[in-house]
């Protein structure tokens, strides 16, 4: 089977983040002044294919050891089934 | 009111992704075969205060015209109602 799986990576919220201050001040001065807290993170998207426990498991350690930084960064994982020749698979 | 706004941006199907291809080449050779389609996006997380309707079509136009570029990447939206003081706003 193949799965989608969507790795959301974002800092830390006691991790200061200069481009999202960036992001927030470029905003301000567009007129943007009701835009707070802007963070600015990665999201990773990947194919996987196997038996779901084991892409689950597998989708959980690259979230965590390869994708992101534990100490710095929060990593959420999003896994969907498509079917075996899905577009994502095609555009890869 | 104030609203949690995340954009997820990605590059459209149709247009290459060295990052991608190399963080897939990278997990290819730490032993993950299965993984393939590696695409990598941006997520901005951003809190926005005013009414709903303001709200949403002001994240819509942040996302397709300052922090994504509508020519190469997709945008989507979510957006969710938050209490006043909550974390995001407070690690802003």
């Amino acid at each position: 089977m193949t799965y989608l799986v969507r790795v959301f990576v974002s800092l830390k919220p006691s991790i200061l983040d200069p481009q999202g201050r960036t992001v927030e001040r470029a905003l301000d001065h567009l007129g943007h002044t009701n835009v707070t807290g802007v963070r600015v993170g990665k999201l990773v998207e990947m194919t996987l294919s196997g038996e779901r426990e084991a892409v689950e498991a597998q989708a959980r350690e690259l979230a965590t050891t390869v994708l992101s930084n534990p100490v710095m960064e929060d990593a959420r994982v999003e896994i969907t089934e498509i079917a075996p020749a899905s577009p994502v698979e095609a555009g890869a």
